[in-house]
């Protein structure tokens, strides 16, 4: 007897697939891990700052207590710091948890979400969970059309993802272009914009999405702690949208999404401005130092304003698994994205200068054998 | 201009109301936070074990790095714990996410959920938020009632909410009566047991819901780290059941929902019997000392097996929130349950010795001057 638990929508979803664990490498392919590189989910080389490794100590005596459901102090920091009232403020469990409370907050089984081809895994999963419908526009040198994005708003769609930079492949979209299609998106429909990597952005491409906020009802804008703040392995992201969007995202989001600790050190994180210039700084010799590399090697590879640069490794579509393998092989973990459509390519992590040269030599050699 | 983003189900959601934070009642009453006893959130006085904060802190070196998204070793400490394969195992942001996942990955829009009167919030929110049918059965002495349970399972039903202990009454269904209701229990139709207290079991209650996971491939059994283990702050729950139900949650659980430190620490505290065995029996003492005390009073109190009572303060159904106000005044948070129907109650966490004499006190200066 095959017996059938659960919606058919949930059935037909392909779990998220996330980069291998050094450990689970060092396993896998019988090597130390001590000399494994991860170049693989995005993270910021640096780690978690010192700032935030302090006031997470001082944070951790109360861990039998639950978490401050409200986070009042995390929220008074970052009502501060972008100012904002802390009431269009919502906390996630990572930014993960704000793309899919935002899909479940704000579409219904069978209405519809607009997301680019060739953006971040999650707008799928959350669209698959729903039972909603997914309109996935065709990018334009692999980025967001947006164009035709807006053209596609359909009568049933109450959401569109845009993601800028958009991971996997980095694109970026200036602000004048992102402000003009908010004018025109449909005032009854969601705009999350995913700004996952804004603080990797050069000071010519940044852009005040905080003040569209405040003059768009229908935007709500997703940041995280995990990249170039450094926390991934605490969890915490949040959102910033008036009353009306984060007030539903409230009634959804589980109280005590948020852990102790992330609160604590998210403060701290938020507020170590020398942190985060220099990890900008080692993010922007890295990417330099790569595409050189990708350049001297003949590769294709889309530039990028992440912390990670997508790169053509073959011809074929065997090309992203097959040098991915070799890789692994040699203790370089990167990730292929075969799943979001890319099997001839693979995003590279911009690392420390050793992760990044330890990457190439190892690519240099997986290239000249094959 | 009224918009209104979202499906009608989310927007008529009520929040979840957290027990007041020590920090928010110590603003709002202007007291001394150092001073105030919190017995408002079933937490574990004795607060983290030991053994959990040093794991913690050797897992603390990585926290730039992602979650391990498969927890491979927590699920391989609780495979041998609990002597199940690995892949019986869901994890969970605390058990709340478990019980969110398990309506999300059984039940959709317009199908039904059956659950008891007075029990958990989360099982009502997490049907209101898929626009699902609660089908909430009365209870019989604050408890529930499996017959009739059993009698309302309609054609439409996917889920079956069963708490035992149950929170917030701390009622208890002995096993044989448990197993016979799921064998009673249609197979298409899930069973979540939600044991979040079960550690606090005596001796002669204890049975063996693993066994039955094994049997009925219907069955999910909930735990949590929050309660007896004492890692509320940090969030941590789990689920066991065969791969059938636990394929379907994989799909919808976001993959790094379980923090680095929440893993690290759930290791250790899993392990630690002697730190559960000190919180059991000082929860059994200080069952013993507020059950005497309200037997003093003449207070009404419903015979809990968890780590909290349910106390009858008033005949009027302002009593609970009334006598609540004037135990906050004198720093004293406990948890109204007004919103659980029973307004003339309050939830009482059993707490340490000196807790308890400081509850029991501000409560009969309180009903003195009633």
């Amino acid at each position: 007897m095959t017996t059938s638990f659960g919606p058919s929508y949930v059935r037909a979803i392909a779990p998220y697939v996330a980069g291998k664990p050094i450990s689970e490498v060092a396993r896998e392919f019988g090597l130390d891990e001590a000399r494994i590189v991860k170049l693989a989910s995005n993270e910021n080389p640096l780690g978690m700052p010192e700032s935030a490794k302090t006031a997470m100590a001082q944070a951790a005596s109360e861990l039998g207590r639950y978490p401050d459901a409200n986070a009042f102090e995390l929220k008074a920091a970052l009502s501060a710091h972008y100012d904002v009232p802390a009431d269009w403020i919502t906390l996630g469990n990572g930014s993960n948890d704000i793309l899919e409370l935002a899909a479940h907050a704000f579409v219904e089984k069978d209405q519809s979400i607009v997301y680019s081809q060739y953006s971040f895994a999650v707008y799928a999963l959350a669209t698959q969970g729903l039972g909603a419908r997914a309109i996935v526009v065709p990018a334009v040198k692999y980025g967001h059309d947006l164009d035709a994005m807006l053209a596609a708003i359909a009568d049933d769609t109450r959401l569109v993802f845009v993601a800028n930079p958009n991971n996997p492949t980095g694109t970026f979209i200036d602000g004048p272009t992102i402000e003009a299609f908010l004018s025109k998106v449909p005032r009854e429909v969601a705009v999350v914009l995913d700004e996952a990597y804004t603080e990797y952005l050069s000071a010519d491409k940044r852009y005040d999405s905080i003040a569209w906020v405040r003059r768009y009802p229908n935007l709500m804008v997703s940041r995280t702690f995990s990249k170039a703040f450094g926390l991934a392995g605490l969890r915490v992201g949040f959102a910033i949208a008036q009353p009306e969007l984060t007030d539903l995202m409230n009634r959804l989001r589980q109280p005590f999404n948020v852990n102790t600790l992330a609160q604590a050190a998210a403060i701290a994180a938020l507020n170590d401005k020398p942190f985060l210039r220099k990890s900008a700084e080692l993010n922007a010799q890295g990417y330099r130092r790569l595409t050189e590399a990708f350049d001297k090697l003949g590769l294709e590879y889309v530039p990028s304003d992440g912390n990670f640069v997508l790169v053509r490794v073959g011809d074929d579509d065997s090309a992203g698994n097959c040098v991915n393998l070799e890789l692994l092989k040699q203790g370089v973990i990167v990730r292929p994205v075969g799943s979001y459509g890319l099997p001839q390519w693979l995003r590279v992590t911009i690392g420390l200068p050793e992760e990044n040269e330890a990457f190439i030599a190892a690519l240099e050699k997986t290239l000249a054998t094959a």
